[in-house]
């Protein structure tokens, strides 16, 4: 069996149209945890595929992504805690200044 | 010896006064990865108080902090990868419309 390995993939994206195209991407390749976090089960040739396809996205000098490679995904299983606002899945859009 | 687990922290604060607070308060309890994600190492006790102290600053209304567990922190050693802009400590102020 290809081993999967489990990600959490978090970004800071500067412009909304750019947000919504990473975030677009990212539902095919994880599951959403929070507004610019997801957590994915990828094999090694999806994780290259996903850096791939989010750096034709990107504007490297204004966006930062940050892919956390945590383990073996059979073995790590996080227990994610919310505090505050509750998750809707609202089009946030963040205007840095 | 106490065990400590290890946690990503990841948040989306509306407010630039609470979002510097909450920068601020997570420098103690962890290392800075990208402008609102840390990795802590932290015993049970330090969970809870670092809980309670982003209560005090949030509003939960308006903002939003996510706790990943990861699991024991001696068995999970995360390798983090960046995509586009490197790191500085900018003050980044979001502006939620």
């Amino acid at each position: 069996m290809i081993e999967e390995r489990l990600y959490v993939v978090t970004y800071d994206i500067a412009d909304e149209k750019r947000w919504r195209r990473v975030f677009k991407l990212m539902h095919g390749y994880g599951r959403w945890l929070q507004l610019s976090v997801f957590q994915c089960r990828l094999t090694a040739r999806r994780r290259v595929e996903l850096a791939l396809r989010l750096e034709e996205i990107i504007r490297t000098d204004h966006d930062h992504v940050l892919i956390l490679d945590l383990g073996p995904a059979d073995k790590i299983d996080p227990r994610v805690e919310s505090l505050g606002k509750t998750f809707q899945p609202v089009q946030r859009s963040a205007v840095v200044i």
